[in-house]
Parts: C-alpha cells; structure tokens; sequence
C-alpha cells in the first residue's frame, strides 16, 4: 500500500528553509517540510531570568498556531485566557532541544527567545519548530559573533528532528496530517550532529507498541535526521 | 526635505498582495505594504454569534501581532492574559470596515472571521489589515459562490484602507515607522469603492490640528485608496 | 422631523457638571449630558511607568461602566475575565485627550490617572468622559499649584468632546442612545480651546458617508465643543 | 473621650436613602451613611441560574469599590485579573442577606441581581450595602407588583445591617474609616425586622474579646437597626 | 430525636491529630475530624509583603479543596481562573485568626503560609483548618525556636475553631455535611486559650435566629473549643 | 559509588498502595513510592465532552503538585492564573497512558477523571500518578461493575509507569529527586501488562545519549514496571 503522497516509508516531505525571512529578528527562517510551514525568529535580550546563574545564558521558545494554520479555525489562546496545554508541552520540547545544543557559559549572560509560529500546520510541526528554531537561533548567534558581541559561536553540537510513526502496522517517517491521524504510534527524536538523543517522545494512540517497534522507529529518525541535518547545514552556509 | 524612503509626500509604499497564501482557510492572502506584512486568512463558520439576526450573516475580524513583528520582541498576549488594548482597538475597526462592504442577508446564516496576523510591521498594521482581509474575504465569498453555496456575491461594495500623517509639519501619504513615530498629527480612512468613508481616526499626537489640516489628510488619503483599490481589484481578477 | 426630545439639530442636551463630589480625589466632578452621568475622579501618585522620560509625567485614563448603566444589566468585566474591548478603546481615546492638553515637563515625575464610571448611560459617555475628565483633571492640578507643589498650572490649552451623527439622512449634534442606535453615521470630535483638532473618529454605521458629510458634522462638533466649552469655563471658575 | 466627629457612643451616622438614582435599573437607591456612599441598583432578570429549584426565584448580590473610593487609589478588578477577595466575601454576605427577606417560591423562576457599587467609602460600606440594597430590592419588587407582574410582595420580612466595634477598650456603634482602622474588635449585624439575627460577624482585629464584650455589640448594632430600620421605611413609603 | 451519627447534641465528632506528616514543611499535619480530612502545612520565608512593618513578620493561610474531596467532584479553580470565592473568604478567616496568636514583633521579619488542602470534607473544614494550621504553625515556630532563628516562641494565645447549628430547632455541636446541609443556623468560632473570642461568624441560612439562640450557639462553641483545645496541647506536646 | 539510599541500580524505592483513601470517590487510593505521595482519585461523571463519539466513553486526567510538596513552597496555579506548564505536560501523559488500558465502547457515555494530587515529591511523581492512577481507575471500574452499571470491566490492558535515568555515566532505576537533579539523562516508560510500550518520553538533560544508552534504560524499566505491576495486581486483589 503506498503512502497517501506516493513517498516511500523512509522518505522525508520536501524541506525547504528560508533565511531571513524578518528584518528585525537577530536571527529568523520559515521553514517548509511538506505543507507544514513555521516561521521561526530568534529575539536577542540582554538579561537573563532570575534561575540563570550569575553570567551564563539562557534560551527558550514559544510556539503557537495560528488560528487558521488547520484544517478547522481555532480559537486563539486568549480567547481562551489559557496556553494550550498542547502548545505548552511543545514549547518546553523545543526549548529543551535548542538547550542542548548551547554552551551557556559561552552565550554569555543574554536571553535568546525563539518564537515558532505555525503559519499552516500539515503534521509534524514541533519537528519541524526544533529544525527551524536551530537555524535561526544560529543566524542570531552568527549575529552576535560577527558583532564582536561573542567571540566564538557558542554552539555544542546541531540540534534537527522528525517523526516517524506506524500506520496500518507499517512503520514510516514523517507522517503528514492525514496519516498521523490514523497512526497507531506516533515517535519524534531530537538528535545531535553526532547522531545522538536529545529528546524521544513516543505514544501509542491506537495500539502499544514493541520494544523492537520502538527501535525500528527510532532507527527511521536517525535516518530521516541525517537528511534533515544536510538540509540545515546548506541553510547555514556550512 | 526628502522623505526617509525618498517617496513623494503624496505616494504610498509598493504594495504586493500574494493570493491564496493558506490551504485550508476559505479565503488568504499575505499583503506587503513596504516592510508591512500581514497574514489575511478567512474562515467560514455555519453559524452565527446570538446578536445576529436570524437568517443573517456575520464578519468579525481578530487581529494579532506576532512577538517579533516589530523592532523589540514584545510578550504575547497570553503571557500577559490580556488582549492588547491595541489589539482590541483595531480588531474592532477592521471589523466594522468588512461588515461595511458585506449584505448580511446576502451572507446568509454563516459568519467569516478575518485573521489578521502581523508577521513583520513597519508602520499601517491596520490599513493593510483592512486591505489585505478585504481581499481575504472575497476570495472566501467567491468560494463560496463557486460552489454554489450563495448564489450571488454579497458584496455591496469594496474597502479599502490607508493612513496619512503630518510630519515637521508636512503632510504626507502612508507613514512608514520611523515617520510616525515622529509623526504630530495621525490620520486613518477606510473608505468604498466609491470613494466614501467608512471609518476616519485622526489623532493629534505631537499636536492639535486644524479642521483645513484634517481636510487635506482625508484628500490625500483619498488619492492613496484610488491606488490601493486598484491593486485590490487586480488581485480579485476584475 | 423634530428630534426625539425636541431639540434643534444642532443643539446639546443640558449639560451639568457637579464639581468635588468625591472627598478623596484630588480632583472630581459629577458631569450629566442628559441622562449620561458620569463620576470622574483624577487621582495623583507621585511615580510614572517606566516609558516615561525621567522628569517628565504622566496622564493616563480608564473607563467602566456600572453593570446597570444601561438599559440591560451587563456583566462585570472581572466576571467575564476580560477588560471590554469598548472600554479598551475608549480609555485609549480619554487619555490621549487629555495628554494633549497637558505639559508633561512641568507637570513633574508624577501620574494623573483619571477614572472615568458611567453611573447611567444614555449615549455620548466617551465625550462626557472627555469633558468630565479634563474638569476633574484641572481641579487636581489646582490643588497641586495651589498646594505649592506645582509652581504654575501645566496645561497648554484645554479638551472638550461631543459627539454628531445622521439619522435619517439628517446631521444632528449629540445623539442621545436612541438616535445612537438608529444612526447611519456617528463621529466624535476633541478639541482645544483654540477649536483645533485632538481626537475625530468617524464611522458609517448604516452606510458611508461622503467627505461632504463628514466635513459638516466636524462643523456641528465644532459648534457644540464651543458651548460645551464655556460650561467648563464655568466649572473651572474661570 | 468624645468620638472623632462628637457623636455619642451609641450614636449612627446620619443616613439619607435617596430613590430611584438610575432610570434604567428596576429599582435603585443611593444611600449615604456618613461619608459612605453606596449606589445600589436591583436588575431583573426572567431566568434562573442551574441550582435553583423550578419555579423558584434567586437574589444574588454583586459589591465593588470604585477605584477612588478611598484614601488612596487602587486598581481595578480586571487589572489585576481577579475579583478582590474582600468584595468576594462581602458580596456574599449582601446576598445571603437578602435572600433571607424573600420568600422565593413567591418571587417565581426570576433573579434579581443587587449591584452594590461603593462611590466613596468611609468605614461601613458592607453594612450600607445591604441596608441600601434591600431598598433598591424593595422598589424592583413593587415594580413587578405594580405591572402585575407578581400578584403580592415576596418579603418574608425586612433586613438592614450596622456595625459597631471596640475602640480603646469603648464599644461604639457605627464605626467610621479612622474609628474602624483603630478598632480592637469589629463587629456587623444584619437583622430582620423582628429584630432577628441573619448574619453576624465579629473579628478580634487588635485583641481577642469576651463572650461578654460580644454581647454587648450585638445589643448596640440591634438598637442601630432599628434606627436604620425607621429610615428604610420612609424610603420605602411604609 | 438522636443525631445522624449518634452523638450528644454537644459532642464533637473523633479529632485526630497527625503530626508532621509532610517530610519538606517547616511544620505539618493532617487533621481528621470525623470524615473531614485537612492537610496543614506552615511554610517559613525569610520575607515578608510589603505591607508589613519593618522589622515585624507576617503569617497568612491558604485554603483549598481537592477536586474529589466532595461528594460531587467540582473543578479546580484553575479550570475556571478564578479562586473559588468560598476558598477566598475562609483563608481570609484563618488567616486573620492565626495572625490573632502570634506575636509579629516577636516572629522577626519573615513570612508563615500556613496552606489547609482539604483532602476530604464533612463539614466543618474552616475550623478543622484553624485548629490544624495553629498546629501545623505551632510546629514551625517551634523549629525556628530549636534551631535557634528564634530566641522564644513568638506565640501570644493558642487559638481554635469549632461550629455549632441548630437543626430542627435544635442547637447542637459541630455539624457534618449532612447536619450542615439541612441546618437552619450555623455558627462558627475561634477562640483563645482563655476562652475569648477571635472570630465569629453566625448564618441564618433557613430562618433568622434569636439573640438569645446566638448565645446558647457561642456557649455551645466555647465548651466544644475547650475539647479542642486539649487535643492541640497534646499535639503540641504540652 | 553506592546510590544515594543504598539501593542497586535496578531497584525500586518501596511502594505502597493504600487503597480507597477517599470515602466519596468511586475509586481512590493513596500511592508511596518512596517520599513520592500521590493521592490518586478516579471520579465517574455520566457526561462526556463533545469530541467523544456517541455511545463511547472518556478517562482524563488531572495533575496538581500541593504547595508545600516540595523543599521549597510554590505558589498555586490561580495564584498565577495559569496551569504550570510542567501540569500540564504530564496530566496530558497520564490521560493518554490511562485511556491506553480502557476500552471506550464498553465504558459507554461516560466519563472518569482521575486526579493525581501530589501530597509530597521526591521525584518520579508522572510515574507515581500513572500507576496509581490505574489502580483508582480500576476501583472505580470495578464499582460500576459491581453495581451492574456496566456488564464487565471496559479494561484492555493493565498500565503501570517508571522512570530510568543516567547519573555520572551510570544507568539506574527509578530516581529519587537528588538524583534526579543531577542526572545527565532522563527517561519514563508507560508499558502495558504484556510489557509493550504506551508512553516513552526521555531527554538528554546534561547531555545527549546513545540509541544504545537508550535501549538500556528502556530495559530498566520494563525490569521496573513488572515489579511494579505485581503490587499493582496485589492491590486489585488479583
């Protein structure tokens, strides 16, 4: 059975990452995977919150939907007066992920927000927030650097993510709407340059799922990253 | 004295409105006035607010900055658990400038909610709001049309919007950011396709103005939402 | 067609304004345009927000109306959770009126905020609010002059408000709610002592209006701001 | 030691009930118990809220200080987000209060909710409120008999409030702000006009007090009630 | 006619103290009278608000509801953003009366929250809550004192709560939910050591009451208290 | 280097399950894993919310950490007006991991919320709140059998939770909060009764981590979850 875009199970959407996209962000990209499109900006601020130690840096990230990025309107989040819960658990997800990549002690005593908003959402957008949310947290430290605010990019490692999920008992990565809403299990990983965990995130919405599932999935990450991580590294001129 | 842009004192900033910019919203676009961007995306609801009239439709608008739109990174709302006041202030004229070109009854009992979302701002966040969603809103109607849902556009008429402002004492047509914040007097018009107005907002804000000052504003305004409506109607294909 | 009380079209309603009604305030007047009743108080703390260059004050205003102002009880806004967004907007309005009256240098580091309750509401409570606010606002910048905190009184001109609209076809100056509610066009007017310009906001309600119109009802706001004027005059003992 | 403003010890306020203050409101009152003034308006409502039973009727109580009511000014409700927890607590006793004049299966599937809004305060406003609130309940409740609307008054009985307190170890009845911030002991009566109890709340705020002590409050509020009670009688015609 | 569970119509139901049953507050227990379950925490930081002396402490009480600590699951107050405004009025009670026992001059500039998290309720958790958070408080301060923060305990009194009712015409001795839900009068205090009184709170809830049943209920109070009071010391070790 | 409490590095902390804590819950009990309390209650509502299909049922969640619950005191959420984003995060897991168990056809139209209100925390309290949340479930499951409201019990599965972690280089089990705070990486797994996979979340705290350290941990807690799940078993008296 092929897969509803005709790709193969171990085959990405088509990425596409555009740079600069905001004149006033330090560093921003909107990024395409497919017909999912999240515009990432990374805001520079020269304070650190109060659990900082003393000289070092932080950085965090927002995400949020726009309220027609699906296929149904939602209300916005202050309609509501509450953060989706959904948008919650997401943005501490990135924000863990873009941590991890960051010598703290080397970003100095600043604040770098990366705000990822979905201007369509077609499937994997915290995915796709992580990815796009590196490249412009690295344009604003390439910023920052080429300023002479920094003298070296304060970066430990890359930081890319994926999906990948078992629909009708068949293991795939990437999955779009359509198939992750018929999915059985659902598995992101954030991973390294060196190919190695940051964050794993899997959930049997309509079955549990194997320990030799779980691997083959996360196998499938692995590959699709390295894909994603070529992508990533052409956006930053490297 | 040259304006910043080295425009004339009576020319407005190029305008470009991409069309059908969202796949799943009924109507889209993203309008670029200058460095002005803002997301137009409508949506059609098979229902209506208790006010409404039986049988009658509704357009409501809702409009939103996106953190980084502008110089500095400001919190979202929902940090804050309160909608912008500004926010709030424009929502409501961008509605009651789409409900001015809309036949209700025509509509039928459904209601079309402009987004409005401002990717990057640089001075008339709510005149292109209200250009660009008129568009937006249009494109939803003819879908609506095409489908054969209604059969008639319930359009009475269009609307467009632009702004004007006294500069060291100079009017001039379409203040880019950095005119108005040094601007002394701020002036907005909505105004019809033929050529009357809808909404007028005029603001003395380094100064009072005189009643002939205020009249030039509105000439000059006028002259700029010919230009802007024919750029409307090219992208509506008439 | 005689108005619904009678009046001449171009006439106000009585307008009282009932000084020091509040023992606490350092500045408070009872104002009634009809049946519109609203209690302004201007309170003085020696402290600014912080976008206030240091030395110079600060003029801010709120407005709210009591839940049985009107002919329908409506609810709180603390129980809705949510400032009105017509109160968020009218509030912005009182306070860029009245800033412009005043002169921030010599007013000194400190805020006047002027509170603006709707006891009863019967049509034009945002001009009344205006008109009510810069008598309570004068009264406390008096007592600070005459207290010898101030060494004269920081006003550059003073600030009246009134409302016209068309009803049927017709211009009229100060609608009172009923006429409000049929009108085809409402506009607000502040303005100086010197009749220039601080505040016009216009809006077709029922249909547009032509730039003809609007100039006549800028013209009857005009008339009617000199008369409210003099009462204020009146007030002010001057 | 004579009293702060030379009243004897067992001597109330002077208190004026002025009627019928808002046009809208079905019934309203302003009542002024010394520099206390608490406008009180009764709106009726034809629908219940869910823990009624059917056919019954419900009176609910709303209390809430203008923000300059008092010495210094304080924000808003909505600024902050939440309801005071001070108004909480008294409304809830006003409406407790009142709910004991009514005989609910006569009053029918209605809700009349009293606003108790506090234009200045000086010591006493929750007593005022419900003294002021049953008469603005009283006038609504005629208004309905007078329409036909009911066929006789629902009251069970009257009720009116007054405080007393201990100050400088001297029990004085109907404390003003400067005699209430210096009490020892605080204590408020609601009573019926069988000279009953229905709500009575004592609060040892700068020492505890004897059963004794407490006695005599109680018998001073019971001889201020029936003061109060004379007063609410003329107002209500009676 | 017996009581639902048997009792004296002046017995208290079974009171247990458990102390220290939380291994992080400065001072703990959970207090069980009869099926009401309380857990009482006292919180020491070394701040204090900021309306507060300088150089004096501070105690406050915080009061709350499991979701199922009922027979009805109820949301929690977050669901609905806004503090249950029962909760607001009973933590403004114990609070007030702990503040009554303590010495603030004594206590040093710091902070005492003392939290009540009902973990079951049967009536009477608003004296449960005095009674067990003096307990837990007494625990905290007993620690600064053993530490060495504290040369002596800064306690003035020892204070607890008891309720009493009248049920069918009948007064009797803290009443459980089901007594509760039926009485016609429900009476709490707080009392001292020495048998005065700190707080007293009287509801007719079905009828009004008598003054002299008022005290035949305080009397009812005071000898429940003294019952109380025993237990405490015991708790306490004393 | 021994563990911090003597344990191996495979070995739970104790855990006790004390059953039907709660006398008003269909289902309840108090969990012990350690320090770790959780106070789990599972509430049977004949509702659902509007997503679910006809005819099914739902199970949520609810998470909430007592103020005092750990070494230091945290505000409460509606202190904050919002649910702590880290709440939110794991009610979501609980929901998932629970409704993972329950067949929804045979719960029919009805809905259980399981609140996990955590007394005290030392770490692992998501896992704490997922296995005890099952066992209050299953009681309330149980119950509705037993009353004949359902015809057999609606489960599919059991679930049961721990966590595995890497402190200095080294996997272990279950982390207490000590550990926890120092550990490089962390990592939680749901499984079922047949030890597949429901939930898998893990992150490179301190640094990344191999697919092979992975595959360690996950060992670990399928070695955990089974002794988990036989007192599990024990408390549902099979």
């Amino acid at each position: 059975m092929p897969r509803i875009d005709g790709r193969a199970y171990d085959a990405l959407r088509p990425i596409e990452i555009i740079p600069n996209v905001n004149r006033f962000a330090e560093g921003s990209c909107l990024i395409r995977c497919g017909s999912t499109h999240v515009l990432c900006t990374a805001s520079v601020e020269e304070r650190t919150p109060p659990h900082v130690p003393e000289g070092e840096g932080w950085v965090t990230a927002e995400y949020s939907m726009l309220p027609r990025a699906n296929r149904e309107r939602s209300k916005r989040d202050i309609a509501k007066l509450k953060l989706s819960p959904r948008s919650a658990e997401i943005q501490r997800l990135v924000g863990r992920a873009l941590r991890a990549a960051v010598d703290m002690r080397k970003l100095g005593a600043r604040t770098i927000t990366v705000d990822c908003d979905v201007l369509q959402g077609d499937g994997g957008t915290r995915t796709a927030s992580v990815t796009g949310g590196f490249v412009a947290l690295s344009y604003a430290l390439h910023k920052l650097v080429s300023e002479g605010v920094l003298p070296e990019m304060p970066l430990k490692t890359c930081v890319a993510a994926v999906s990948a999920g078992i629909v009708d008992d068949q293991p795939m990565l990437d999955l779009c709407y359509e198939e992750d809403s018929s999915a059985q299990v659902d598995l992101n990983c954030v991973m390294t340059g060196e190919g190695e965990l940051v964050e794993l995130q899997g959930t049997g919405e309509g079955r549990a799922f194997t320990i030799e599932e779980q691997r083959v999935l996360v196998d499938l990450c692995a590959k699709g990253i390295r894909e994603v991580q070529a992508i990533q590294r052409q956006a930053l001129g490297g």
